[in-house]
Order: structure tokens, then C-alpha cells, then sequence
């Protein structure tokens, strides 16, 4: 294998009221939270995506199957370090990730910081090495209507010394 | 041009019954299969594309027209084989693959070897080298009504010696 | 921080009557264009915010936010310097840009070499390190309506010496 290798990741949820919106581990306060098997981090998920995916392992469905129980309602940073875990047992590391998040509601930015911080430290690198962008679709589509979010997030991986 | 370089594709296609549905050079048994001038294998146009894309070469549209009868129904191993070439007569050999398919129905697990055995040998990478995830959209849109199917791909290229 | 780094972006904007149609720098002849704060250029923005995530800058809402006057009917290509400069201010120059278009009409082939003109000249880059594809998304969802227009862009970064 190459001494570096690049992923790629997307994830989709829908939002329905009472639920807990977490978004990059962290409780994101809004009147809807996303619907999943999981805590339904939309955006933790695309990232497990995409570091599974640069090194070809398969995908978070194939790791962490929504028809498992152990699953249920599980914290997806659980899901991140496991996925951290895989690719180091590889002798693999993040150069960088990037992600977007594409919701129409609320306005994550005062949050970012945070969920910079916890995924830096699952994933062993600075919060300068995770970025977190996000848009609005201009009230178009699902995530325009506030019906479902989008994440996707793109890797860097390289071989460890 | 730099020894290393990335590229990203993004295909839809119309879902719709009565056509075999191509994905990832596999004929995937369902009741619906995908809608195009060629064989419609979303997965291998995202990858065609992405593959042009790194070398700025222009995208699948402009190579191979769904204007021109010559491409009528083809076989987009085919395709991707031309992509193939053209990257290797600018030099570059393809690093590793990552995909993903968004679609609500079926579930293409148990196709994926067989997707990655046939892309990975007219890429002369290792099955390890390709990888193709699944999502569905939870029901959302375009994708979750099963009318269409969407591929998104990553890849990275590097000088050959 | 690496060498190298990799950035993603996607944006979205709605299509309306009346509106000059600004993509990638350049003023498509159309009976629609997008509609926003700025001139809505989609791919420029898209490509902006895959600079400033590969570095983890913030995304273009945190440099140019839409509530702030000064960007009122901007040309992009003034936000797209300044991402230009933030890179360079950090010591790394862009080696490719790969993007996507998806939009339903119309053909926007015989614009992308001026606009790999404009964005190579900003960037500092050579026409063949600019890509810019598009597809249609065979008249599915909010594209395939023509209401809106969705760009995404990949870029690869690396240090300067």
C-alpha cells in the first residue's frame, strides 16, 4: 500500500422533534435532533466513512450494523475511536480531516470549537487538523425543509513511521 | 504537474423498472436498475470522473457524449478502461479508490467483492486499493423514494516512476 | 502540520428569474441565475471553502458572512484572493482543484476554459491544475427542477518550500 491515502464520506439522518442533535459528539441544543439506530451523528459517521474508506475496510454499515443491538443508541465517538483503532492497526494515521455539514438549522458555528476538540483527541491530532464547515442549502431539498442533514467528509491518512 | 494529485466525481441516475441495474461493473439483481444512454453504472461514471478530474482531462460527458450513438448502451468497463489509459499516457497510475453508493434499496453488500475485483483489475491496483461504502438516505429525497441513485468517488493519483 | 492537506467544499444556491448567472468567474448567458448575498458564484464558493477547510481555516460564512454589507453582490473572485492569500499566509499553495457542477441546464462546456482561465490566474496555477466538470442530475430533486445549482470541489494543498 502507499505511504498515503485519501477517503471520502457521507452520511444522511432525518430530524424529528424530541430527539437529541448530536453533531460531532457534541449535544447541539435545537428543538430536533436526528433519527438513527445510533445517537445518529451525522457528522462523526461520515467521518468513520471516510477513514474506513481510505483504507478500504469497509463501511460504517459493515462495522456497526443498525440491526445490532450493542449499537443501539450508542455514542458514535465510541464508533470513532473503534475506527482509529482499525486504521492504526494498520499503521495508519489522519494527516487532515474535512467535513461539511449541510443543515438548514441551527447555527453550528458557536459549536464547532468543541467538536474540534473531541474528535482531535480520538482521532490524536490538533483541532487545526479537523475542520468543521457548514451551509445551508438554501431551503431547498430535504435538509432546505428541515426534514434530514447531510455530512461529508474528506481524509488524509499516512503511513506511520 | 505535482507527482501526487486528487480527483472527485459525483453521478445520479433515474431509477426505473425493467432495466438491468449496473453497479460497479456488476449486474445487481432488482426489480429496478438504472436509467441512461450507456449501461447507467453510476458507480463506475463517479470513478471515471474523478480519474479525468485529477488531471484535469474534463469529465465523462465530454469523452464519451450520451449524443453519440457509438456510446449506446455500453458497457462502462469500457470506460473506465479509457479512463484508465488516459491516465496512464499522462503518467499516472491511480493510488487508491474511495466511493460511495446512496441508495435506499437493495442492499449491496454482498456484490461489493465482485465490484471491487472487476474495478481494481482495469485499474492494476489490489482490491484493498477500492473501496466502495453504502448509504441510504434514511428514507430522504430523490434517493429515498428509489428513484434515483447517486455514486459519489475520491481518488488519488501519483507519478508512475 | 503535513506537508500535504486535502479540503472538500459544497455549496448550494437557488435559481431564479432575472439574476446574471456567475459560475466559476464567469457570466453564463442564462435565462436564471443564482440568487445570494454575493454575486452566488456556487463553484467559486465551493472552492473556497475546501482552501480554507484543508488548512482549517473556518468556512466561507465565517470569513464573509452574509449578514455583513460588504459582501453585498461581491465578485467571488475577491472572496476566491483572499482565500488565495489566507493559504499562502500560511505557507501552502494549491498543487489541483477537481469540481463538480450539477445543474440541469444550461450546457456550461464551451465556458469551463475561461473559467479554469480565472481561477488558475487567482490561484497561481496552471489551467490543466483546475477541473471543472459538470453533470446534470437527469432531472431529479431541486437540481433536476431547475431551482437550484450545486457545486462540489476537491483541492490538494501542499507547503511551499
Amino acid at each position: 500500500m502507499a505511504k498515503i491515502r485519501i477517503g471520502q464520506g457521507i452520511d444522511f439522518h432525518q430530524l424529528t422533534e424530541g430527539r437529541a442533535f448530536w453533531l460531532g459528539g457534541v449535544a447541539v441544543p435545537h428543538h430536533k435532533g436526528a433519527l438513527g439506530h445510533s445517537d445518529a451523528d451525522v457528522l462523526l459517521h461520515a467521518i468513520c466513512d471516510a477513514m474506513l474508506g481510505a483504507l478500504g475496510l469497509g463501511d460504517i454499515g459493515v462495522h456497526f450494523p443498525d440491526t445490532d443491538n450493542a449499537y443501539k443508541n450508542i455514542d458514535s465517538k465510541i464508533l470513532l475511536e473503534r475506527c482509529a483503532a482499525l486504521i492504526a492497526g494498520k499503521g495508519y494515521q489522519v494527516v487532515n480531516v474535512d467535513s461539511t455539514l449541510c443543515l438548514q438549522a441551527p447555527k453550528i458555528k458557536p459549536y464547532v470549537p468543541q467538536m474540534q476538540e473531541v474528535i482531535a483527541r480520538i482521532l490524536h491530532i490538533t483541532t487545526a487538523d479537523v475542520s468543521i464547515k457548514a451551509t445551508t442549502t438554501e431551503k431547498l431539498g430535504f435538509v432546505g425543509r428541515e426534514e434530514g442533514v447531510v455530512a461529508l467528509a474528506s481524509v488524509l491518512l499516512e503511513q506511520q513511521d
